[in-house]
């Protein structure tokens, strides 16, 4: 893996803190209590089955599994399921936990109540420091990058910042008919972070990807489908079953095809994609202190270590 | 040319075998015989004007000119025009003379009677050994990304695994109405090639192609046109009128003009696009036989030769 | 940088001169005069506010500016705005200083009358050595490559070779209807150029890629928003006031977001895009003279020097 060369050569000293798989790896689930042990029936209409053994675990996630479908739902309907500095961890663990599972074929993101996900919860990064900001960020898209098994997004309502720059990191994306897409970094003076800097360009062209990630263009479902960010839109009213019709049917898939197919797709993009997250990361953190956080203490030792 | 490089650190080691260009310049097709000679009309609604010279040396093709235009129709209908091991390396020969005629500025494939291309013809692969399965392939789709003339593909019906992932190494690609595009390789429990894990995202972003490549969608031709595998979709009375008057056009075109843009825009993605196919070949022969032919004999060899 | 390096390899011997930036920095226009000074007001449908101080010192351009946005006027009505020597190192110019321009947030480019720009008059090309006829090519698109700033292109009416190349290398592109797009390369013999054979095939595939660069295909303005080479159409007879309304909204954004993430979104491409524009202009540069003009003198050693 050069991988470890590049990080290095952009700056970021820590490496191993900007990997998601090392570092997760101590975490060790024992695969035992990966399905099964006690599970309560689901009680989340875009939830699939019974939860998991590590469902619990997870303050901002709520997991569950039904024939080798893993959904993971991220969990703060009041906060429109904003991802927090916890979220941020937790995500990528959930994400570790199903690429671990044997018995995981299909891995399925999804929102509690009516919003995907609202994206980064700015208010979390006023309590940590600049450099443990960035290599959460980096952790947390990382984890996608890195994803061996296929992975779903059900877009069940508006999905925002770091929940739209998500989605051309899965290999489907399912979304309601009244859900929208919606980047405003430029609104608060921050920069464009998932990787779309670099994925939104390839799917759509420099002068389409202009228009949301600078502009702030808030893009419907069926324009979203039409410049493929996502795959197909499906009725408000029958989401739920179509979509988990749509998994059930995937996860009858042999995995070692969808596993090894995934892997050619994500090859010749792999260290681009670590390289441009890195690099986002660092300066959406920068934007964020200098931008929204003007306060902060930590500022001018962040800039002069990165950039 | 440091394609070299890479194909042996791809632990391909026998690489003159992999590309197409040298292994078939001992074929020594001599210019003179390439059009005109002993040749008699076509009767194929298909082809066009009268067979070459090189045509009755194809067991599996059929060849046929007129001016400027060079029709390569596949030719087993009663098998759906699947490429058995013959096909693999005639395909190959007939492009390397059509690159070398003087004559011929357009290049057309095309299949005999009502289907374009069934892909694979798996059969034949049970008498070859490994690595000779892998280089067969690694070599027709070679042909393809180093085909230096513009190569025009005319979908005349159902191009199927193989016969779809080659269109998007054409520079025009026209389907009949009634065509359709079906890449069924997880339901097989084999892998994607023809270089169609990193085309296929290009074109439509990996949320759409994760859709065709992962999850077998049959994609109608006009479908295909929107997500930009086809060119344009003609209908299917006029198919054979309209495509022919299309491709004579564009043979009354300046060829240098056509072979130094076409030279443009394969440059910046030549190398990816040949080390992609390498993994690719090797992936789905070992998947070939794992998972259709788990009796065959030198699989442990291959794969601890390989990966 | 070793986008030096690239050059040298490229047999790009005299590197300064192909980039813009170094080359015009010597021009030195003072950030006092960048804005205000003595204005007259646009008298122009197409421009914004008034003439910056700048203006006055082109040719064949004229450029206003308001609120935030300069607008690059090409200003040869009677030639259809066709890109003459003076043209092409003008351009290059007037986006430095508005690239210097503190004030500028939002940088248009239009053309007078009711056409875009006809692409390279070919004519001026008569007078230059193939050296000075390459470098100034290589300079004009390197400018649009590393223009810092959010770039809009406004397509008041046909856009036609590097006319309609320049658009994809910008930020977003507003056409209006009656727009059309045509890169009639192949019908004059000559190649592809404006990182056309790169950033083309990127957007929409080879397979539509090829109908246009090849092929010659007229695009109008609909057409060519499906394909991502234009971001929205507008109305023919609104179109003067909805870009106004659209290019003032966006330069009320906060300057340091959109560059940084352009920066962002470049940074993947920006060494690939200079390469292949050095390729593209050595090879139509000996295009126009091999083909158009056959009895230029500095051919032969021109082709010894490039290829």
């Amino acid at each position: 893996m050069n991988n470890i060369h590049r990080f290095v050569t952009l700056g970021v000293r820590n490496y191993k803190a900007c990997r998601v798989w090392p570092s997760l790896s101590t975490l060790r689930v024992p695969s035992s209590q990966l399905v099964g042990g006690v599970c309560s029936m689901s009680s989340n209409d875009g939830g699939f089955g019974k939860e998991t053994a590590d469902s619990s675990q997870y303050e901002t996630l709520r997991v569950t599994f039904e024939e080798g479908v893993r959904v993971i739902t991220f969990n703060r309907p009041d906060k429109k399921n904003a991802i927090n500095e916890k979220m941020f961890a937790e995500v990528p663990l959930a994400l570790k936990v199903a690429s671990q599972d044997p018995d995981t074929v299909i891995t399925a993101t999804t929102g509690a109540g009516n919003v995907y996900c609202a994206g980064n919860d700015r208010e979390n990064f006023r309590k940590l420091t600049m450099t443990d900001t960035r290599d959460l960020l980096i952790r947390f898209f990382a984890a996608f990058i890195d994803f061996p098994k296929p992975l779903v997004a059900l877009v069940n309502g508006a999905s925002v910042g770091g929940g739209a720059t998500m989605l051309p990191l899965c290999d489907a994306v399912y979304a309601k008919e009244s859900a929208y897409i919606l980047t405003p970094f430029s609104a608060i003076n921050i920069t464009a972070e998932g990787c779309s800097t670099y994925t939104f360009p390839l799917i759509m062209g420099q002068t389409k990807a202009g228009e949301i990630l600078f502009f702030n263009k808030k893009v419907g479902a069926r324009e979203a489908e039409t410049l493929g960010l996502v795959t197909e839109v499906l009725p408000d009213a029958t989401f739920l079953q179509d979509s988990k019709h749509k998994l059930l049917a995937m996860a009858r898939l042999p995995i070692k095809s969808l596993i090894y197919t995934k892997e050619l797709m994500r090859q010749p993009h792999r260290d681009t994609l670590h390289k441009v997250n890195v690099e986002e990361c660092k300066r959406v953190t920068e934007r964020l202190v200098s931008a929204v956080y003007p306060d902060k203490k930590d500022y001018d030792q962040f800039v002069k270590d990165n950039w």
